[in-house]
């Protein structure tokens, strides 16, 4: 095991009908003036905005709004925020929707209190400031809700990058399951891809003695394979949605990934596909991530015979373990396809002719990007290829 | 699942010769003047303590020292703490040591800001604030390094009880496996089977629908059962000290306990005994623990049967559940054995001759003490009364 540091300072308020106390939250730590960031209109048909302005209104905190965040967050949206916080002088931003809307307040939280281009963190710059932003969730997916990163889409370029640092870690985030009930099955499995992507690429590694985070890792997805048919098949059944919520969390908060090397390619890879063709990130990931791990899976066999026999509940087959290996890899695709997800260029609606375009994105050159396996440009051009015509 | 909330703030600096940093995070916190406080002379004879007052010095931290916790930690101690603390102006509390010495730390804590009597806390009262507390561990065990709780001794009557409060949580935990190292195999065994303790506390519930958190219980079990037997073969083996240290830790900060009702009725009753016989906890624990499995087993059959198949690897008896259920106990039994821990009443030098006292000291009258399943007086006699003769 490696050294680490862990520091989750963020209060989780879990439960039915929590974002009513929003308002006490954002006094607790300590705003006066609140941002209220979020995304489309379903926030504010399903009354959720309503009941979290009431909320603010009833502890005597005023607010401003900017709504708009799509998925795949951009930055001139982030730009905008930045302008409306110094003008208003706002000194809280509270977040109501998902991963891309709670990115997008992250931007903003740094911006504010940034002389330069808030671009910058996305660019390799450590932040070490920013006004505290907290979090009313509306989907289990990106964890952003628990974790100190932001992913942003430049639209010059469609140049999609992250930037992390402690002082992005929510104050506190308010995670009510009811509210991600009436998200459409398809949202709610490309959530859950992503919750599981957040699982795995922690859990290959090339650190040994680790069992203690294996094991939660493969705690996470035997959680995440009961509790997400349960959900597409009923969409109301809060019990199953709150334990994929709170596993959300858990998986990305880094609890689970600490002390080890972990592997971050997929997400890298996926990236080029969400800003090219402005997919959900989650089926992205459903495409790359199998292929992902057929393409590495004789770096480590034991390790995905481990996956397989641990997380999948396969056989072992002694006497070759790549079987064993093989037949992992195809468990989490027939899952995927299970739920409803794509899992080839295809269904996902991308085109082979673009790999070289995606590979050139990517901007890795002669280099290499490390991790569980070190890829270079025909690595990732070769995975691509795989995912093409991925099938079960 | 129920509601909760979730928080968590402690930065956790792990790794080998972590100590040697504890001056920066003193400073980071606020610290300016420094109780350490410590139990037995072995942090002295080890140079932790003197490495742990060179950081300090090398951070410009002035520092006065409080030596002396014993295991069980009892009132005076904290009194006397409290004393130093105000007539030297210490605005931070190091607790450099294991579970008890924490605990100390954090009662000390309480009451140096309290004009009442700190046992007020230990009482029923709520504390509300705290000086800051930081932790150097030395034994995997009591998760302290990580909760709110605490628990004092009183001598008159020798009662032992708890308190509990987010600002007893430390703002720094620093979690070196080394200093773990040196421990004689029966107080790494009682530490292990106090983290065992903590995660079946929370394992056993009422509550249903709580997947995510049954299978993160279930992970840390299995690191325990595989991690503690190594350490008790090679007690310098740092993987296996690192895999329980940390799987100590999360055990115990509820991050795998939230959202179900809880029952702590085990380590109530396991109070009783280390306070008159002042025996180790893990000790007590892994004589009452069992015994109170066998009791309340028939309450839920088929949870029991669970544990017995996740985590023991027994093979299910579909025909016959409590096969398996009974199975899961008794295995349990049998790694406390092979850990070399006690699992009854002579082994641990107990008499069945003061189960009366026991009884009246535990002080439950003719009420109910709830959780899984409630208990009256007579209950916890009975459970008192397996343990006597209880065997493999």
């Amino acid at each position: 095991m490696q050294n680490f540091n862990f520091y989750s300072p963020t209060e989780f308020v879990f439960g039915k009908d929590r974002e009513n106390e929003c308002g006490t939250y954002v006094k607790k730590y300590g705003g006066s003036k609140v941002l209220i960031h979020f995304g489309s209109s379903s926030a504010k048909k399903s009354g959720l905005l309503d009941r979290v302005k009431t909320s603010l209104q009833n502890a005597n905190i005023s607010f401003v709004e900017l709504g708009g965040v799509q998925p795949n967050p951009h930055d001139s949206l982030v730009y905008k925020g930045i302008e409306i916080c110094r003008a208003e002088g706002v000194d809280f931003i509270l977040a109501v929707g998902g991963g891309s809307v709670i990115d997008s307040a992250k931007a903003i939280a740094m911006g504010v209190v940034y002389d330069g281009d808030f671009w910058d963190f996305y660019s390799g710059k450590s932040p070490q400031k920013a006004l505290p932003v907290a979090t009313v969730l509306t989907i289990a997916a990106a964890g952003s809700e628990g974790s100190g990163d932001s992913v942003i889409t430049k639209e010059d370029g469609m140049l999609k990058r992250g930037a992390g640092g402690d002082c992005l870690r929510p104050k506190f985030s308010i995670l009510n399951p009811q509210l991600t009930c009436t998200l459409p099955a398809y949202q709610t499995a490309c959530g859950a891809t992503d919750i599981m992507a957040h699982i795995f690429e922690r859990y290959f590694t090339n650190t040994t003695e680790v069992e203690v985070t294996d094991r939660l890792c493969e705690a996470l997805l035997l959680t995440m394979i009961k509790e997400t048919p349960r959900v597409i098949a009923d969409p109301n059944n809060y019990d199953a949605r709150a334990n994929i919520m709170w596993a959300g969390m858990v998986a990305h908060n880094n609890i689970v990934g600490v002390g080890r090397e972990q592997d971050w390619n997929s997400h890298g890879i996926e990236h080029e596909l969400s800003a090219l063709y402005d997919c959900a990130h989650g089926a992205g990931l459903a495409v790359i991530m199998p292929s992902w791990m057929e393409y590495v899976m004789n770096h480590n066999v034991m390790r995905f015979a481990q996956v397989a026999t641990r997380v999948w509940g396969c056989q072992m087959n002694f006497a070759n373990p790549e079987v064993t290996a093989k037949e992992g890899i195809n468990c989490f695709r027939k899952f995927l396809v299970s739920i409803g997800m794509p899992i080839n260029f295809d269904q996902l609606g991308a085109k082979e002719s673009d790999i070289p375009k995606l590979v050139a994105t990517f901007g890795i050159g002669d280099g290499e990007t490390g991790g569980f396996v070190h890829l270079k440009a025909k690595d990732i051009e070769n995975i691509y290829r795989i995912a093409v015509t991925a099938s079960v």
